[in-house]
């Protein structure tokens, strides 16, 4: 038997068939249609799906389910998805309009929870009996995993890592919030940082790196400046440092999970992120004698979107 | 088959042979002895519970088990207790001890732990799916309970819901870190609020109440002068309010849990606090149109302990 997972974004969808140990057999894509009435880009999904399956060398028979990750608020219990604005959808019946198409089990999960899925089954916390995955980017979004499955919460608003609130009155965030994790953890943040940063050194290499335009700041610059040794770029990137330990500290007093999985943009800054934040968390640590989960990187990029979404179950 | 429940406290440690149901059919309890060698108090407190067994009528071959509540680090995987400072116990093998006395399963947890078992057995979580126990106390503790057993995390150091992280670089907390959640939502925390409070506004009630000695300030003081719409007391406890609802809103926003419950010292406050935070979590909850946890007092009281205990597996 083997799965389909379908990796829904807001400019391209990535399908894949994969195989029970999450290994991608053959791989497919449309481009996001937003301009297209819901019901349309569903049936282009399943016609994508449909094809790529027959590419594979196999057919409905084998098919033994069709898993989708989307960008926005999925309700698995339903198939209903009641938020998804990068693909203009809000309440609609995911699972029952696919499975006019393709009439197997559909599952439906976020993108970053399926991720983090794709990560405890065939990355880098495979096996782990619970694991969190934390993705950096523009934003912070996460997934909960409790022995191989999804732990979406018991209303399905769960894992909402981004807007835990890791500061009283803090930063004004996107979702009316104030203080949420994600302005202090994601690539924004950095950006944000680094910015102020320059206003009052404007002798920064940040500032050479992105020729004297702030606006042009990313968080890979704040980086290569830190990894030269720029004290301005160092002290954003320590504080980001101690931001992010003292989050995944949170995160631990909490849930304790066996493993953390760093994704995301962020994750890209490899080994000198990793070694600093493994550095960093110990000092936030409740009880600092005892094992703690271990920290890693993802390791499935890109393709963590199909490999979860297929493993849905 | 019953059950054999021990709530350990530093002052006196209570038993209670328990049915199946979580109802306690006979009670027993001894004086803490902290000046004795730990295989002494193992051994007195095994004793309680065979005079207590035999009390209830019931004898060893009814016995499927005995629970002990700690209040400390217990490892329910090795019967292990790290650390329990109460009672003077560092790296003490529990379950070995005690099975030298009582030949049959022995399991320990901490005690906030056992507390959030209990309730989500015999009390006002009852057959929740997830259930989060927070106890308000001089300190904050915790406890997850999924599926009606309890989540100590992969390496029994979770649900320490007091030293979750709200406010970076915050509060110095008495664990070495800062900005701990437990520096905003305890009792401790309303006094410190209220000694600071009165300190700026001696004509508060709150200096009525404590008799003008803001050591003897306690949080019910607090309580009962906002109560009677004392300005700077209803300022304290709407300040308190917004932090206890911003720690609620965050631990939704990771965990979802179907319920939240609310014990310890301050939750006495009854429905004067849970209006309060009931109306205050949503301004901070990301998904305002979709259902949350419903927010609920503790209801077991001191019984909590030794039903919980006993509920152990």
């Amino acid at each position: 038997m083997i799965r389909i997972g379908i990796d829904v974004g807001g400019t391209g969808i990535q399908v894949g068939v994969v195989d029970k140990e999450g290994r991608i057999l053959q791989k497919g894509g449309i481009v996001t249609r937003t301009d297209l009435p819901f019901a349309e880009q569903v049936a282009q999904m399943a016609a994508c799906a449909l094809e790529t399956l027959q590419r594979s060398g196999h057919t409905l028979d084998d098919l033994e389910s069709v898993g989708a990750g989307v960008p926005g608020v999925a309700d698995y219990r339903t198939g209903i998805i009641p938020f998804c604005t990068n693909m203009g959808w809000h309440d609609v019946p995911f699972r029952t309009e696919f499975q006019k198409h393709i009439n197997k089990p559909i599952l439906i999960d976020n993108d970053a929870t399926v991720a983090g899925l794709a990560e405890n089954v065939a990355g880098v916390s495979a096996g782990a009996s619970s694991s969190v995955f934390i993705t950096l980017g523009t934003g912070v979004g996460g997934s909960i995993i409790i022995n191989g499955r999804v732990w979406s919460g018991a209303h399905g608003v769960g894992s909402e890592i981004g807007h835990m609130i890791l500061e009283l009155d803090g930063e004004p965030c996107t979702c009316g919030n104030k203080g949420c994790l994600e302005r202090y953890c994601s690539a924004t943040a950095i950006i944000r940082m680094a910015r102020e940063a320059i206003a009052r050194h404007p002798d920064s290499m940040i500032n050479t790196l992105c020729d004297g335009k702030p606006e042009k700041i990313n968080a890979k610059m704040v980086f290569d400046a830190a990894r030269e040794s720029d004290p301005i770029a160092t002290k954003v990137f320590r504080r980001y440092i101690s931001y992010l330990a003292q989050a995944i500290a949170s995160i631990i007093q909490f849930f304790d999970p066996e493993v953390i999985v760093l994704g995301g943009g962020v994750s890209k800054a490899g080994s000198f992120l990793l070694d600093a934040v493994r550095a960093e968390v110990p000092k936030y640590i409740l009880y600092k004698t005892l094992p703690y989960a271990r920290i890693e990187l993802a390791k499935l990029g890109p393709d963590a979107g199909i490999i979860g979404a297929a493993m849905l179950q």
